[in-house]
């Protein structure tokens, strides 16, 4: 325990140093950093493909189920994906020094704001090798240093990446210790990592519900995270219906597993008798099973049996991350804006409307990170809203709001610039 | 106990009912608030003055020295003052709403962010009325509900002003619960206070270092504060020394007691025999205390004895707030960054140089919410930077950072617009 408070001392303090070189690095040389990692990912096969074979061996003997096994492993097209990503942030523009708002004052001084790191982050993930480089290549770009603790079924693949990440740095005339991984499956690690406000200014938790709580509930520095997308999509009074099927049917069923798939139906009084009938075949006809509201129920009667229950209190705050859905009939929009409010996740809602008052009272009132008019809620994420890549999900009001990306990992400083005023 | 539990859930719960009417409040209903707030506390001449006669009896009786029992006092002066701050705030334009960034996508969804506010704050405050005013002025325009909880001493004035704010609220048509003044003395509703995530967003402590470390570290929702302020003036190699005294002067003695005055003088090897003669002789003049290294202290010897002191390695770290400063000689402009990102406070830091390589490096490098080039520390504020108002100021990265004003008190939520988009 002494030592390995030890060796997680060590790391921050290396991180801390990092840090400030990171932070007046050039553009060119976190470009140039990123595009040798993609090139070492594409071109270091074997000796990646060794260091991955011990961890699915070990994992298979383990006993892991084998879509557990799957998300380890690290194909020639996984390295290629992640390889591509590594080139798409180095294209990106550089958010680091942008000045912006620069006003004179009437006492002469000139006060904007700059664009700075936010220093050091630690992030925290579990099973998939390929969240090493996402993490490294959105620090290198955002001049962050960041430690990284993966989970421990794929520490040898992890080590392997992180070692060709350092390769990377160096070759860039970049400290190797700006992207470390802790180097021990030691469980205590975490709870050192996010107790270090000397050395770590955010940690970035990802993995389920529980690892998220616990690190909230500990940790002694800010944390980024999203606990539950319990997303909803509201059909209004005034819609199009063709449209609100085929957006409703994409939210739920074109996934179930991603936090942003819709969970629960809203839908007016108005139009429930035209639209539950219909979505409730499409539903069917995937396998949905649908939990509504009395007054839903009776409107699915076509809907077969075994694939009907009736909703109770828990299902409007459950995301069931499954083909279950929960339905509910609202008589107006504010019934079905306080129920979002009330029974959301703070996630990403969704209205389907042709009324523009409709529209323009969801965005004001919904109180989400992102909220959407006649649009699917599987859109909230990094890449699609053109952040080039997300390092998570924020249901945080504070700081990052919905997909955070490198502007997330940067904070604002004021800057003034004088001739020598004073304060009178 | 149990009452107090009540009662306080009772104000979370209509602060949070109060928020949402606030945040789609009309800019013309809030501005009318603000102005019918504005006249009451001019108008309300006796009622007020009797309620602050009260406090000042009991503060008086309970032997409080009288620089404190002077900031209890509501004067004409002081009430002209906080009604003419209402008056300015309803001036400015409104933050709530604003749309920003809105970028089509390739797959047709349009993407922007929405400003919107965040809620529901909680205030912690000692002793002078007036911030009950500040706090709720702010409040209000930013659609925001608070709940204040201010001094025990300042307790009959401070109900007597948020009667005011009530009246002011119901005359504009917005609910009275947005702006709520905790009723009790008893401390043990600040716990309760600062633990109700269900109910408060953000957690604004304005007091003693001893309060908002207590506060910070019992908080379970996110705290918008400032510890320290260890400021620093950073004397460069080349510099206009006529400046530099005049800027360093102000800086130090304009006021002792602010935040934003500078605690730490470091002086480049280079310049440092033309000027520290020259400033040790202006704060001689008025009776500063100075704590040197030993370099320093050499330079220093047309200064009295009695205003010499050598530094020890706590002086580096300590905020005076008083006529004392400590003083250290540098031979590079990185050892002087180093000396502030460790020693500091992350406040407010300046540099005094003629060369631009040194102003652009200590901009960046510096890692303080404000960095100044030519201008004294005492600018770090809301008013100076042009934020209106001030709320407090923020020595955290996260959200808002430096003076915060009616934008720290929102967040960005992203907002989608579609035609019926769906995610393949």
């Amino acid at each position: 325990m002494t030592d390995l408070n030890a060796y997680m001392t060590g790391v921050g303090e290396a991180a801390r140093g990092a840090a400030t070189l990171m932070a007046a690095a050039p553009t060119a040389a976190k470009n140039a950093a990123l595009l040798a990692l993609a090139r070492r990912l594409r071109e270091t096969g074997p000796a990646l493909a060794a260091a991955n074979e011990r961890d699915l061996a070990a994992a298979v003997g383990a006993g892991l189920e084998a879509p557990m096994v799957d998300r380890l492993r690290l194909t020639p097209k996984v390295l290629a994906t992640v390889a591509e990503g590594c080139e798409q942030i180095a294209a990106m523009p550089d958010p680091i020094g942008e000045i912006t708002g620069v006003k004179r004052r009437p006492t002469g001084i000139s006060v904007g704001q700059m664009r700075v790191p936010l220093g050091v982050f630690g992030m925290i993930y579990e099973s998939r090798p390929n969240v090493t480089i996402e993490a490294a290549s959105l620090a290198i770009k955002s001049g962050n240093a960041c430690i990284l603790r993966g989970g421990s079924e794929a520490l040898h693949s992890n080590l392997a990446l992180a070692a060709l990440v350092a390769d990377s740095l160096e070759e860039a005339g970049l400290p190797r210790e700006a992207v470390q991984l802790i180097n021990t499956t030691d469980r205590a690690a975490v709870g050192l990592l996010i107790a270090m406000p000397a050395f770590v200014d955010v940690i970035i938790p990802r993995g389920g519900k529980g690892l998220i709580e616990r690190i909230s509930r500990e940790a002694r520095v800010p944390v980024i995270k999203h606990l539950d997308g319990n997303c909803h999509s509201y059909v209004d009074a005034e819609v199009d219906l063709d449209l609100a099927v085929t957006v409703v049917d994409n939210a739920k069923t074109q996934k179930y597993s991603p936090c942003n798939a819709t969970e629960s139906l809203l839908v007016h009084a108005k139009q429930a008798a035209d639209f539950l009938p219909r979505i409730g075949m499409v539903f069917a006809a995937k396998g949905v099973e649908m939990r509504g509201c009395e007054r839903a129920l009776a409107l699915l009667e076509a809907v077969p049996r075994d694939l009907l229950k009736p909703a109770t209190p828990e299902d409007w705050d459950t995301e069931y991350l499954a083909p279950i859905i929960s339905i509910k009939i609202v008589d107006s929009l504010d019934e079905a804006i306080a129920h979002i409010n009330r029974h959301g996740s703070h996630h990403t809602d969704a209205i389907l409307t042709t009324n523009h008052v409709s529209a323009m009272r969801f965005l004001r009132e919904v109180d989400s990170a992102s909220v959407m008019v006649n649009a699917s809620t599987r859109f909230a994420d990094g890449f699609e809203y053109g952040l080039g890549a997300e390092i998570g999900i924020s249901t945080d009001k504070f700081h990052a709001r919905g997909p955070v990306g490198l502007e997330g990992l940067t904070s604002m400083k004021w800057v003034v610039l004088g001739q020598g005023e004073i304060r009178s």
